[in-house]
C-alpha cells in the first residue's frame, strides 16, 4: 500500500525549504535550504573518489553524530580544490546557517555543486544564508529541487505515503546530476526526507542498501564526481515507534525507501547529458554476481556501444566484444543477446532467426533492454544506463569557460 | 645510426606484397598477402579479449612452431562471432593461400579485420587468393598497408635500417586501426618484418618488450577489439649471425624494433576516430607503476577529460577527479599537474600563477603533454591518446548498417 504523493522533499511532516538566486550563477536559483523542525536522524553515502570537495569532508565529520537541522546546498561551484579556503568555506557556510535557525553548528550539513577548482563567492553566499532561511516554506520542496540542477534539464524529485504504525509515514526525494555518472556511490547529490522515526543503524543500513541497488546502479559517461553525497534526514514527525527491522512495518518502509532511491537514479539516467535513450542492461548466467558486474558495466560504459545505441544501430558485435573486455569469465560459444526479448546472438553468433531490421527497430525506442546470458552460472547484475550522442559531446566541450 | 627508410614492410630484403579488391567491400583494396621468401621466425601478440575472431585462435594455434611464411589480411569482415563455420573459413584462407604458394600450410598466418558477425563472402576470397599471390611485388608494402585500412583515413607504415655485424639489416612495419582502441594488448593489427635472422626465443622477448611500450600505451575509446594481433616476422635474409642479447648488436636491433613499434602506436592514436589532437598524459610520483598506470589510463578514457580537450576547454577538475576515481593511491593535497610545462595544478588546487587562457591556448595546441604529479613515490607511466569529438560520435553511429 505505497502510495505516490506530491511535493519531494517537503512532502513528509516537519520539513521546510526555500531557494533562492544569490549570484553564484547569473540568473537561476542557486542557494537551496532544506531545514527539519526536529532534529532528524541523518544516514548517508558519499563519493569513493579519492579526490573529494570540501563540503564532502564536512558531512562526513558530521556523520560520527549523524543528527541534523538542515541541510544548506549551493550550485554553480562544487568548493573541490579550492584547499585549507574550501574547508574555511564550507564551515563557515554551516556556521551562518545555525546562526540564522538558531541550532547548534554541528546539526548543519552542507553540499556544493558545480566547477570544480573555484573558490566560492563567500560574500553572495553571506549575504544570502539570512534570506534563503527567512524565505522556508512547507510546500518549498519544487523550489530546492530545481536549485541544485546543473546541466540537468528537469527536477528530480519522487514522494511516496505508507502505513506505519496504523499512521501515514511519508517519504520525499531529490537529486541532480546529469554528467560525471559512474555506478560507485553514484555521481549527484540526492536527499531523502522522512517523518518517520527510524532507529539510527536501520536507517543507515537501510539507505546503505537501497543506494547500492539505485544509484550504485546507474552510469551515464562513467566519470565520477568528487562531491557525491546522499543524505537521508528521518525526523519522526509522523510519531510511529520507531522503525528497525524488528517492526512488523519494517518491510514496506524499506520497499518505499528503495522505490524512492531507484525512482530518482532512474531520473538522472533520463537526463544525462545529451541522452536520447534510456538502455537497461541486464548480465545473467555470470559465474559470479562480481562478474555480472563487471559485463553490464563494460558494456554500459563502452563508447561504441553507446553511439551504436545513439545511432540506432543494432552493432552486436561491439555488445559482445565489450562483454569479452570486461574482464568477467567469458565462453564466447555459450553468449546469448537478447534486445527487449528479441533474440539477437545465441551461442556467440548471430541468431539464425535476427534480422537487424527488426533489432534496429528495438534500438530505435526510446527506452529498451539489453539481456546478455553468459550460460556459466547464477551471477546476475542490472545496470541502467544511455546512449552517448553528439549533444553529449557539445555540452562538455564547454562546460568551464 | 638507425636510418629512416622508404618500403613499409617489403622494405626488408625477401619480402613481397600485393592486395587487391576482391568485392568483400566496395571498392577499396581488401584482400592483403605478405610473402617472406624464405621461413621467418614469428614473434606475435593477440589480443587479450575473451572473445577472440577465428583467424585470431588460428594464429595462435601457429605459434607452437612459429614459423611463417606468409601472412594473408582481409579487411572489410573480422571473422568473429561467425562460429564453427567462422573457424572453417580462416582454416580455408590458409590452405588456399598454401597452395597459391606452394608453401605448408602451417606456415601460412591468416588476419582479418572489420564488421563482426557477418560469415565471410568466402567465393570472393577463394578467387582472389591466386590473383593476389600472382601480384606479389617486391615493392607491394605501400599496397597491403591501404588494403588493410578500415576507418583509418591514412596508412600506418614505418621502415628503418640499422647495421648488424657490418650488414644493413633493415626493419619494416604497418599497422591500422582507429577505433575500437583501448592498451591491453593494443587493438588493432600490426606487422613487423625484419631481413634479420634472430634467435626465436628474443625475437619474441624483443617483440613482447617493444608491443608493451608502444601498443599497449595506446587509448582512443577504451574499447578493445576481438581481433588484435601483431604479428613479426624475421627472415634472416640479411646474413647477419642470428641475434640475441649475446650478440654486440643486439641493443641497437632492440632500440629499432622499439622504434618501429612506438612510431606504428603513434600513428594509430593520430588517426583515432575523429580526433583532432594528440594527447600525451604522463602520470609520475605515483605510490608503484601499476597506480601510475591506472591514473593515466583513466585520465585518456574519461569522456569529460576528452570532450574538454576537443572543446579546448582548460576544465583541470576533470583531470584530478578522473585521477581521484582511478583506483590509484591520491592525496589530493599533493597533487600537481602541468600542461607542456605549464603550471594548471599545485596541491591540490588552481596553481596561483595558472591563468585560464594560457592554459586554454595549450589545449589550442594539435598535441600537448599532460603530466599529473602524485608525489607519492617513484612510479610512473606515459600513455598516448586523443580527444572525443562530434566526428567520434557521428562515425561510430552508423557503422554497421
Amino acid at each position: 500500500m505505497m502510495k505516490t504523493i506530491e511535493g519531494g522533499v517537503t512532502a513528509p511532516g516537519g520539513f521546510l525549504a526555500a531557494a533562492l538566486n544569490v549570484g553564484i550563477r547569473s540568473s537561476k536559483p542557486d542557494l537551496a535550504l532544506l531545514v527539519s523542525e526536529r532534529e532528524a536522524t541523518v544516514a548517508a553515502a558519499f563519493t569513493t573518489n579519492r579526490v573529494q570537495a570540501a563540503p564532502v569532508r564536512l558531512c562526513k565529520s558530521r556523520m560520527a553524530e549523524g543528527r541534523a537541522r538542515a541541510v544548506l546546498i549551493n550550485s554553480g561551484n562544487a568548493n573541490c580544490c579550492t584547499g585549507p579556503r574550501g574547508e574555511t568555506d564550507a564551515a563557515r557556510m554551516a556556521a551562518l546557517t545555525a546562526a540564522a535557525l538558531g541550532v547548534p553548528e554541528s546539526r548543519i550539513f552542507v553540499c556544493s555543486t558545480g566547477t570544480i577548482g573555484i573558490p566560492l563567492p563567500m560574500d553572495k553566499i553571506e549575504a544570502g544564508i539570512p534570506k534563503v532561511a527567512a524565505a522556508l516554506r512547507r510546500d518549498g520542496g519544487d523550489a530546492v529541487a530545481r536549485a541544485i540542477m546543473t546541466t540537468d534539464t528537469v527536477d528530480k524529485q519522487v514522494a511516496v505515503e505508507i502505513v506505519v504504525d496504523g499512521k501515514p509515514v511519508r517519504l520525499g526525494g531529490m537529486a541532480k546530476g546529469s554528467g560525471m555518472i559512474e555506478p560507485n556511490m553514484a555521481t549527484m547529490l540526492a536527499f531523502l526526507t522522512t517523518d518517520a522515526a527510524v532507529d539510527a543503524r536501520a536507517w543507515q543500513a537501510c539507505i546503505s542498501a537501497a543506494v547500492e541497488e539505485s544509484f550504485n546502479r546507474i552510469t551515464i559517461d562513467g566519470d565520477q564526481s568528487t562531491n557525491d553525497t546522499v543524505l537521508a534526514l528521518a525526523n519522526g514527525a509522523a510519531g510511529n515507534s520507531p522503525l528497525s527491522p524488528a517492526h512488523g512495518d519494517w518491510p514496506a518502509f524499506e520497499l518505499a525507501v528503495k522505490h524512492v532511491c531507484r525512482e530518482l537514479a532512474v531520473k538522472i539516467v533520463r537526463d544525462g547529458e545529451g541522452a536520447t535513450k534510456f538502455v537497461t542492461i541486464r548480465v545473467q548466467g555470470a559465474a559470479s554476481d562480481a562478474d555480472a558486474r563487471k559485463a553490464a558495466k563494460t558494456v554500459a560504459n563502452s563508447m561504441l556501444c553507446k553511439t551504436a545505441w545513439f545511432g540506432g544501430d543494432p552493432n552486436w558485435g561491439r555488445l559482445i566484444a565489450a562483454v569479452g573486455r570486461s574482464g568477467a569469465a567469458v565462453d564466447q560459444a555459450l553468449v546469448d543477446i537478447s534486445f527487449d526479448g528479441l533474440s539477437a546472438v545465441r551461442g556467440g553468433c548471430m541468431a539464425p532467426d535476427a534480422s537487424l531490421a527488426d533489432l534496429a527497430a528495438v534500438y530505435a525506442r526510446k527506452a529498451f533492454e539489453i539481456v546478455v546470458d553468459l550460460h556459466l552460472g547464477f551471477g546476475c547484475e542490472t545496470v541502467f544506463t544511455c546512449d552517448c550522442s553528439l549533444d553529449y559531446v557539445r555540452i562538455n566541450a564547454d562546460y568551464m569557460t
